[in-house]
């Protein structure tokens, strides 16, 4: 029996409206037909209002799930430095964020269909407990049912306890063009190895993934991550291609 | 028979929140009692989440009706100087503004109810019909039925007509502590007597707005304005003290 | 005889440290090699502290010189919007940031050779002479004898007499790939022919504007600008070959 | 024999210019007659040019010496949240912010002296110290022999051999209004006893460190601080008061 009839469709999620102002990044327009949701910037560590717009406009166009992604208030820094803010100030970041997307969505006719975190926002909440609670408690506040998008790891058994005390829905996502560490960790990227560059070790990965298989870590063992999601780019052209291939390999699994 | 029974109570809005960070501005706790309506900042100008959570909260405790207060995208300039902004930028700002504090309520179970730009904002809407149905597009495409606050003049009717066009209900606002034109624009405050520094004189123009009578313009012409609010000041402890005065006169008229 | 031996040898001006943290825009390191000036954006409208140190370093690295490219605060609308500034609030911000590229210039040996305002400021300057005055009171404020950078135009004796008289030395500035009016200004963009494609054109007009010849404006008419450097643009790969192509045609006319 | 009379006069020193656009903060035309350093921000924390040249001006009409105190980039923490950021990104944040405050000095005849961290980046200055030496550098590299404020402690000896090393001058700076633990750091804001509200207390420890004798630190030992200035507070009517106290006492030790 196949495992994937066992299993929802493995999503594909892709961080979007990340140019801000004259500047331009991503090749949004390009990837958007392949991928389920949209993590889209709120302006804090990029995505102006015209962007988010547009953004969000694309988003719709394709029927792609439109997710809020906040991060610390850092645009030089593009919210990869960590900021030492107090629960209080994360809890009211979020809303921030997710309230001034969901107020372009709604002119759009859409709205947030979950929360993605990024950046150094992300690893904190992922590294700290209690800055997960945090983040959790926030999105709950926001809106009943409200998931969170994060990272898969070999075990989700805390964050699942903490989502279900919280009642936050969890969307866990994995990494096909990354090696994994035993405990379900990245490789760091300083290390050799870290970052797949072959398109077809990046499609098996992500199949795998797909049909609940195990993956291979770095120390040999059998890693099993249970994942909603993929986490995809649409950084460049290649990046693009590679969601393409992506998306074939996980339709055909459907067939 | 006193006109004021033929009228709509003359509500006081009043701007809120435009603290930011550890700058602290606005006696906020001590006039919410006494007012309507709280224009609260969007972070654009002025108010950061924190203290929009904080506002929004106070609003909510005094049953005081919650505006988007949003403004240019400048903090240095407090929003008071123009910036030659597109229609499409006019547009997104105040969606991710008015969104961004709609999140925040929404937390605290309140709701933005109505939208007043802020200084430069405010006054290029006001001197120029094409920004003015930018923003009434803009407030329309946010909500329907969403209203818009607004300088009351002399003659509303070009106001009026593109409200109606659009959809949005205009709260025409009129200052009890400003002497006015006769076309019912403020007088300059480079000139004399532009502030009604009494407080009596303040009082008293509040009670003739709220009857409906025609205020004495700056060269002695009757003005009468439709003003269905009025717009007061928690700047310091003797414009708080004003306001609760105009307050007890107000109630005083309904009584 | 030859006209551009009496000449002062026209230099290549162009924009550069125009990105912002992770976003990056520009060839500056294609186009440094073929340039005499820099103008370096100094956190405005563009330009981390990051990317101003490696900026002037490759400036430096070429025997480039160093000019400030001060702007309106605003990253979002990447200074190309108008703000009402006061003159107060111009001569600060331009102290500010011609002093913040300064001081990185200092720790690596260098220092800012000219001011050349970016964008909306520029255009303001140009449209009214006061904030042309307030510009060069700046300039003169900061350094005796530091250049301003403006624009050509077909009478340059109000901007020269206002120069003369603040004391600040006047570098007017020409473009070869615009089409010009009578006046000397540039055709408007939305003009059909405002922009010379062909590369030909474009070094064939700077030619003659480095020998002190005429042009011929859109109606006809011969215009005259009196030019110490033309205005170069490093965006992209063409533009970069339209700027080696014109350093070759200059640099064949000193020969 | 007087040990004063083996001792530089102990400095006062003083956050100053921590206004921003509208938002005023700190009485510093009050403070600034009494004390000898002015800590100037330099916008990243506080401090728009607008307000650095208005503080500026009043440092030079007193003859008191200009800091820059230069902080994260974080208006809306007042840049008391540590930020993780490289080396590379702090020694570039110093020499923008440096450079700025110098810009605007020397267009009204004065020039930066020292220079004194803020906040968050001056907390992790002193608790790191590869931050510590990045600082040193930075400084070293803006301008040789200028001196880095810090905090004095129980042990120098290793910012000390630091500062050597990088050939930077440290003036250790101490409180008066601060309890110390016996490392000679500040007993935390959050346990009793921290902050001394007695102003006859504080006068006594500031004279104490004038004379260069220990203080009592919270264990009862002694600490003895080798302070070259104190660090003293212009917020409000009674610091100013303070700060007035401990002048006149200075100044008696030294008649």
């Amino acid at each position: 029996m196949n495992p994937s009839t066992h299993r929802q469709r493995l999503l594909l999620n892709c961080d979007m409206g990340e140019s801000f102002g004259n500047w331009r990044t991503g090749l949004d327009a390009e990837v958007m037909p392949f991928v389920d949701c949209a993590n889209i910037a709120c302006g804090y560590h990029a995505g102006d209002p015209g962007t988010m717009r547009r953004t969000v406009a694309l988003a719709l166009e394709h029927g792609v799930s439109i997710g809020a992604h906040p991060a610390y208030p850092d645009l030089n820094g593009f919210g990869r430095r960590s900021m030492a803010c107090s629960s209080e100030e994360i809890r009211d970041l979020l809303h921030y964020q997710i309230g001034a997307l969901d107020g372009i969505c709604k002119v759009l006719g859409g709205r947030v269909a979950y929360v993605k975190p990024h950046g150094a926002l992300y690893n904190d909440m992922m590294a700290d407990p209690r800055q997960l609670r945090t983040v959790l408690e926030a999105v709950a506040a926001y809106e009943a049912g409200l998931p969170l998008m994060l990272m898969a790891t070999a075990d989700d058994s805390a964050a699942q306890a903490l989502g279900e005390e919280v009642g936050v829905p969890l969307w866990f996502e994995a990494f096909a063009d990354r090696a994994y560490t035993a405990s379900g960790h990245l490789v760091s990227r300083r290390l050799p190895g870290a970052v797949h560059h072959d398109p077809a070790l990046v499609v098996e990965q992500a199949v795998r993934l797909a049909r609940g298989e195990a993956l291979v870590a770095d120390d040999g063992s059998a890693l099993r991550l249970n994942a909603a999601t993929l986490c995809v780019h649409g950084d460049n052209e290649s990046s693009v291609a590679a969601v393409r291939q992506i998306r074939e390999a996980l339709d055909a699994l459907q067939a």
